[in-house]
């Protein structure tokens, strides 16, 4: 049975149009959605485009596909302290195959469901090969506030990641070939590639007292020096207190710090805060159940540097760039 | 010189964010952008995804195809009565070509400055080959407004549609060698399918009286029993006086009246409106110097019929279904 566009739509993603959303809300099936907003609040907005073979492998497990596009844009709501309200889905594949629709539309649902983020709208389209996806996330912050903007770092402040680091990095490297695993770990680092989580709720409970924050999806170098950038600042960060992911023991130290320092797919929070705000980060730390370290100091000398056994050594930004053929 | 994703966005799409943007604005550069709401305003968002070969041709001018991009969501703020506040780009390429990219971004600025709809954020990403557009547009809605409803069609409702139509898919089908130009029409037809004029002080001002509306892009048999399905009624449209572009008259008619009742890609809006009204929306289409012709009625025998020196035949909705191959 051929299912056309309206049927697929109907059947994969039009209930979800009404799962968890805002009363008043209209949904999947007009010419747009339309969503209530909160008296006093800002609209917060973004989105990223997936291509099949360049942001993930032909094969991937579409429940787990689903789930990474969605929290690639909720990663990046949570980076302005924002929360979700909507999204919408951009979908292009080359045909209809109703079990991949039903376990992709499975995967999307249920991290909607958790972040109240419902799909209320989007575009299914025929590709001649391949699997593009595109989501849009829509998120609020109050009036009052300005959201946690690359541009806020202020010199003294702490430099902050959340969870531990490099196991995305790793995870990629194995599957593309590029590196061994005799000791089989890829199993526990394989979901923090395929199904990393948004730490939304870490970024509204750092709004009204953090300064900058980023989401380090492009590597924490590469990302964090768009903060300094965007903030006319510089930044040391003490090697020795980077979290690492506790499944990469087996690795060659360098390429662990390579994957520490420059692997992308990381949705973790990079933040800058007030010396004077640690306790209260700890104890938001311990209520979300999220690794916070506390990893560099910002500085009014602009650029990069490493503190290693207490000299400092310049650190050369470095991560995905989608034009310069993955690592530059 | 390789140009990089981040100098790629820096160069053509960073200084449009801050062009024609309500004060307060942060646009493309930060993880999401953030827009002022004003108070008392509901949001409406929308998505449409264009793939290369399938919704546009291999080489077509990269200003028109920005342009269209941006007027297809407009279309659907339109046929929601929404107003148009920012959009968000999601751009797939194989490779950084400069001079695409400043025609690209020049097309796409321009439209988006005439509807004050300045593009805010976005993604950029390389593709294996093929262009890939995702825009995603937002707009807003007095928040006692319902919005002009797919639902909300009422029998008895005069059925009326903007623009001429027929020409974009006469153009579509002698540019895909369809169909012969022995005169040589295709020029002025042309622009039609490659410059869609979205209908967004229209659809504004049918706000608050008007019923349904639908853009009909999908063609517009099909478009309208979406509305008639969704609304529980159905419909009769007076062949006659549907308003047949003027470049068409070199053609074959049964060819026009498969392009006016089911050709796509025409981004004119079909909407329903009390008789009472008449007089309202001609002094509309006057003051937008736009064409609004009164094609039909709503009534509650369900179906959609056409009528024909005064007999009534059933239609079949067509029109395009981006997973039936083209014309279902």
């Amino acid at each position: 049975m051929a299912l056309g566009e309206f049927s697929l739509i109907d059947r994969y993603f039009k209930r979800s149009g009404n799962v968890g959303s805002t009363p008043g809300t209209i949904g999947v099936g007009d010419d747009a959605a339309i969503l209530p907003m909160p008296p006093g609040h800002k609209l917060v907005a973004c989105k990223d485009v997936l291509i099949e073979g360049r942001h993930f492998f032909t094969g991937v497990v579409p429940d787990s596909l689903s789930h990474k596009s969605l929290a690639v844009n909720l990663s990046d709501l949570a980076a302005m302290g924002a929360k979700p309200i909507g999204c919408l889905l951009g979908l292009g594949i080359p045909s209809v195959d109703e079990a991949w629709l039903a376990s992709f539309s499975g995967g999307l649902n249920a991290l909607a469901e958790r972040w109240g983020c419902p799909l209320v709208g989007g575009d299914t389209v025929a590709t001649k090969d391949g699997i593009v996806i595109s989501v849009t996330a829509l998120g609020i912050l109050p009036y009052h506030e300005s959201g946690l903007l690359r541009s806020a770092a202020k010199v003294d402040d702490d430099i902050w990641v959340s969870g531990p680091l490099g196991a995305p990095d790793i995870a990629l490297q194995i599957l593309a070939g590029n590196l061994e695993d005799p000791q089989g770990c890829l199993p526990k680092l394989r979901p923090t590639l395929e199904r990393p989580e948004p730490r939304v709720a870490l970024g509204q409970r750092l709004l009204g007292f953090a300064h900058a924050a980023i989401d380090i999806s492009d590597g924490l170098t590469q990302d964090l020096s768009h903060v300094l950038d965007a903030s006319h600042v510089g930044a040391v960060l003490t090697l020795k207190d980077l979290p690492v992911h506790d499944g990469l023991a087996a690795f060659d130290p360098s390429a662990i710090q390579r994957a520490v320092l420059h692997g992308g797919d990381v949705y973790e929070l990079c933040f800058t805060a007030p010396a004077v705000h640690r306790q209260r980060i700890g104890l938001i730390g311990q209520s979300l159940g999220l690794q916070l370290s506390r990893v560099g100091k910002i500085r009014a000398e602009p650029g990069l540097f490493a503190n290693i056994d207490d000299s400092l050594i310049e650190i050369e930004p470095k991560g995905f760039d989608h034009f310069l053929r993955g690592e530059q």
